[in-house]
């Protein structure tokens, strides 16, 4: 007999060689038509591998990234089939699972595979999946490893075995396909009941240009069909609200190969939106205390060899500048702290000046290469919503207090009500691998997970994950279409202010070495601007559209009335512009729709006699007509943050 | 009889060899007196030098740049001559006028001439220029120049000498002292009725560091003795406000020798104070129909090689930023110009559409030596307050006479009235060294000088003087200490349209290109700001001032009191701290003092007991008591630009 620990610490005895499925089993006959495979002491397995010795057994459902996974790579190793059934002699490279399915790499010889054949082998491989086919594991030796695929004529597995130890190879088979595995794999086939093959792509085998192009084909699986149609639907939705496409239809920001790549240009709409959400956030700031500073976005080489980013980025970032005389270099900054260190030593401080919280705009420079580039959550140039705290050791929970009070009140105000913080400490194993002294460390630990609990956060703790400099907290937020975004970083650091040697009198006058708080609500404006874009569908709440109105005189007539309302709003303080061309008002009407605008103001005889405005808001369509004033008013209790 | 034009037209007839003084006092005695020396065919000559030939002459006065610098350029001859007296067998080098004043390069031989024997030269300055002493011209052949100084032994001379060539060489002497020089000269030593030696320096004998190390004393003189202490005062003055000074004094910014020199680091004080300017600007732009765009500190190389701007400057500029990979070149921004026409053409562009006004905050870099650095005046990196518009031809005109409209707001607005509008045109007589179409240019020129002469604006005319891509206007301003400063640039630009091929649709469907018009009325956001900061003194505006008020307890019984007024303070939007040490009250009012904080409130028992403030206004005193509401209201009232 053999004792399984399960999750929750309970003990239950088997005989040796039975399963975790026979373990789910023992639970509930439902929970075992879920399971896709388990954790065994830390590994996943098989969930029909025999257990034999006592073992810490979870088992792993669709719910579990790593039933997930496994799910796609059995899925993959489906595709196989279906293709070696359909395209006889067919070569296989990889077939991993991925964030979202699986794709497997494929040598169809001479044959074109084209995107118009995908739809057959989905039809395979469902009628194969209907054969619940079992994953069968088979430990094999090298030497007929080798056999099998030399008779198969397969150069990709030869390849791999090349790489594989004697006495560690599997093989997996299912129905009548055989493939080099480590697994683990879900029980059958007949697990799979939705397939969706999304695309086909060329990729080098082993990703060196050197060695043949195969073809990649992308699938995605699910357990049920109902979850298909909505991944398919929420990709159709994530398309639609494409940052890029809807940063080009709404006129925010574009990029020129001219300027360089990776470098965006912001169009008079997207400054708008960017100086809202900036204003926004200084407006909590300087109620928070912080104080604002300029600093350029170059510095002297060795300012960054100081600081120790030059070691860490130097070789793989934009290159030092040169002068032309005196032999100066100059970096791009790739970070403000280092400046916003120099401006704490710009005068002497005590602990009584402690904390001071400088906040910057900062834009930075780093270098990507063009391949990794993406609209604008990955680019070349963008700026920090930045700010160091510098305090005293006994400050620095207050201070972390008040940095998530200041993070959840921003992303309450934007509509980002789902996250989770994750709290990142130090290896538990190890501690030689952080800089600081170990009081300092425990007392910063113990604060961040106190004020985290303080708050009711809703937390996860990940070991090992520290910086080597101190701990942090970061925000991971999930937007309209579940996505998940790491936002809101909030770092304690005693690196730096070692680094740069910087000081503060102490109450008993001996001089004290201050700790840093690194933190950024939004991290980036153009990255935070593109998940906004994504989560709104460019639908920005009121206060934040670039364009918050458009008047739409019906006939020229009225062009004069319509620029007179325009100014009444502008002089309250709100933004938009008159559609005086000459189009018909439902063609006007559909141009503001394109646009998002949230509220157009129809103007013709009877408002203009009335002083008023017909109101058409966002959404709600008609909402009826009222005098200007009133409708300022309204504006101005809805632009209330 | 020979014929002389004065600049009024007026021709009077004279003997030949009457002297430019004989036309004088042929005016008036008075004049006479204060004749320095006068422009004869557009040369300046003695005011004693005979007239042989009919001649334009214009008499030249202590009130003319070119009188000033004759008697200058006088006054070092008779410090030549007092130098002679006192220390027998010094060797001279050059003695020229500068702006303010003059100097002589010495050779003292042994003897180390120190800032104490200053006095005694003055001393005897004063003695020979009583002696009203001729300042005599005198034609010499090279032959007896070159004996002369080889008579002296003075290699300095004959150095100079040199580079002559016989028959354009002459002497002046004025008493006992004799000089090679050009001249002119005035007419006698008693002009110099007021006389300061300032300063001792070490110059290289012709700027070359591998020549002897000369003594350069400089000195300045007056035609009256009030004029003196006058400059004087104004010198005293000028340092006290020295913007390097105020802007350490009022913690406004700040340079660390780690980030680089000429690289400001704004603090706190001094980011609240450029937040405001920029704010009034943003407003006045946004108003007059300006975009705020934002654009990256770097571009490819390329972009400056189509602009032109690298052929101008690169060399000599910070060198080019190279990628680890993929082989890009980018340089540091010089000119926002480049991205605005990248931004001009992420759409096309309609007659209708425009003008587009495209304004942004843009930080520049611009190499500079160290040497020529001088605190935010002379800068490596600096933030523009730049916009260009782009029009049609035909809008020329009402764009610029709007753009004099904001400039003039704004100067207006921070106290500068005094200023002269500069217009820069083509050269009459060569315009092949212009581009763009003649019609054009003469439109634009003619726009441009009646919009000037329309608003009435104090304009200098400088032919030549147009950049070669388009006319120009720029505002001179005098400060305070009656500087004079050239502000507010606003320039025609058919060059950079054409370079990146910019255009629109005109409203016969053909394509033609636009016209851009630069313009930064500040300039400069650091420059402008040390130029505000000696204008002011360092006492800002109210509505600039980025301490409004600080609040002073009068012990800290009264400190949570101070705060509860400095909150109601913030929240009607004003900016002030509490002065919450434990000092006395005498102290905390001297040190709001020094900080030239405009308002003082002072609490104690009385304040508190009736919701109240004692308020010390700046420059006024003691302003009484009032409620903290009548104090808001107050504040309000005097912050409306």
């Amino acid at each position: 007999m053999i004792k399984i620990t399960l999750p929750d610490n309970s003990v239950r005895e088997f005989e040796s060689g039975a399963s975790s499925l026979d373990v789910a089993k023992s639970i509930s006959e439902g929970l075992a038509r879920n399971v896709l495979a388990a954790e065994v002491n830390g590994e996943v397995w098989d969930a029909t591998r025999p257990l034999t010795a006592d073992s810490n057994v979870k088992l792993l459902t669709w719910n579990d990234t790593d039933g997930k996974s496994t799910f796609w790579h059995s899925s993959a190793h489906l595709m196989a089939e279906a293709l070696e059934a359909l395209y006889p002699g067919v070569k296989l490279g990889i077939g991993p699972s991925i964030e979202n399915g699986f794709y497997y790499d494929v040598d169809f010889g001479d044959h074109e595979f084209s995107s118009e054949e995908l739809g057959n082998v989905e039809k395979k491989m469902k009628e194969l999946a209907k054969q619940k086919n079992i994953y069968a594991r088979e430990d094999i030796s090298k030497a007929d490893a080798v056999k099998y695929f030399e008779e198969k004529e397969d150069p990709y597995k030869l390849d791999l075995l090349e790489g594989l130890e004697d006495g560690q190879i599997t093989f997996y088979k299912q129905g009548e396909f055989t493939d080099l595995c480590r697994g683990p794999h879900i029980p059958h086939t007949g697990f799979i009941k939705a397939i969706k093959l999304m695309s086909v792509a060329g990729a080098y085998w082993r990703g060196d240009e050197k060695n043949k192009m195969l073809t990649r084909i992308y699938g995605i699986t699910f357990p049920k069909a109902k979850e298909l149609t909505e991944y398919l639907e929420r990709l159709e939705e994530a398309k639609k609200r494409d940052h890029r496409k809807v940063g080009q239809e709404l006129d925010l920001f574009t990029f020129s190969q001219s300027v360089g790549q990776g470098l965006p240009l912001w169009l008079p709409k997207g400054t708008t939106l960017r100086e809202r959400l900036e204003g926004f956030l200084r407006k909590a700031q300087k109620k928070a205390g912080y104080q604002q500073v300029v600093t350029p976005h170059i510095g002297a080489k060795d300012l960054y060899v100081t600081s120790g980013h030059y070691a860490k980025y130097g070789e793989d970032s934009f290159q030092p500048i040169h002068t032309p005389h005196e032999g100066e270099e100059y970096l791009l900054k790739p970070m403000n702290c280092p400046h916003h260190c120099e401006i704490y030593k710009a005068r002497p401080r005590s602990y009584r000046d402690l904390p001071v919280r400088f906040a910057e705009f900062g834009t930075v420079y780093r270098y990507e290469q063009s391949g990794e580039l993406h609209g604008l959550t990955r680019v070349r140039g963008f700026t920090q919503d930045d700010a160091h705290i510098f305090c005293r050791p006994d400050q620095v929970k207050e201070e972390f207090s008040k940095v998530i009070d200041l993070v959840l009140y921003i992303f309450g105000s934007l509509g980002f009500d789902d996250y989770t913080a994750q709290i990142s400490l130090r290896d538990k194993e190890d501690r030689s691998k952080y800089i600081g002294n170990e009081a300092d460390w425990d007392r910063a630990e113990k604060d961040i997970e106190e004020v985290a609990n303080e708050k009711g956060l809703n937390t996860v703790v990940e070991y090992g994950e520290a910086a080597f400099y101190g701990p942090k907290l970061d925000f991971m937020v999930r937007d309209a279409l579940g996505r998940s975004w790491q936002l809101g970083t909030i770092q304690v650091d005693y690196q730096l202010p070692q680094r740069f040697k910087l000081e503060y009198k102490d109450s008993d006058n001996s001089m004290k070495q201050p700790v840093m708080i690194h933190r950024a609500p939004f991290g980036s404006m153009e990255r935070f601007i593109a998940i906004l874009i994504e989560h709104t569908g460019g639908n920005f709440p009121l206060w934040l559209a670039p364009e918050q109105f458009t008047v739409l005189p019906v006939s020229d007539k009225y062009n004069d009335y319509a620029y007179g309302v325009m100014s009444k709003l502008e002089e309250a303080g709100f933004t938009g512009t008159v559609d005086a061309r000459a189009e018909k008002i439902g063609r006007k009407i559909r141009d503001a729709e394109v646009q998002k605008t949230p509220y157009m103001l129809i103007v013709g005889e009877k408002e203009m006699d009335g002083n008023a405005v017909s109101v058409r808001k966002k959404g709600e369509g008609d909402i009826g007509t009222m005098p200007v004033d009133e409708f300022v008013e309204l504006f101005k209790k809805e632009t209330t943050v």
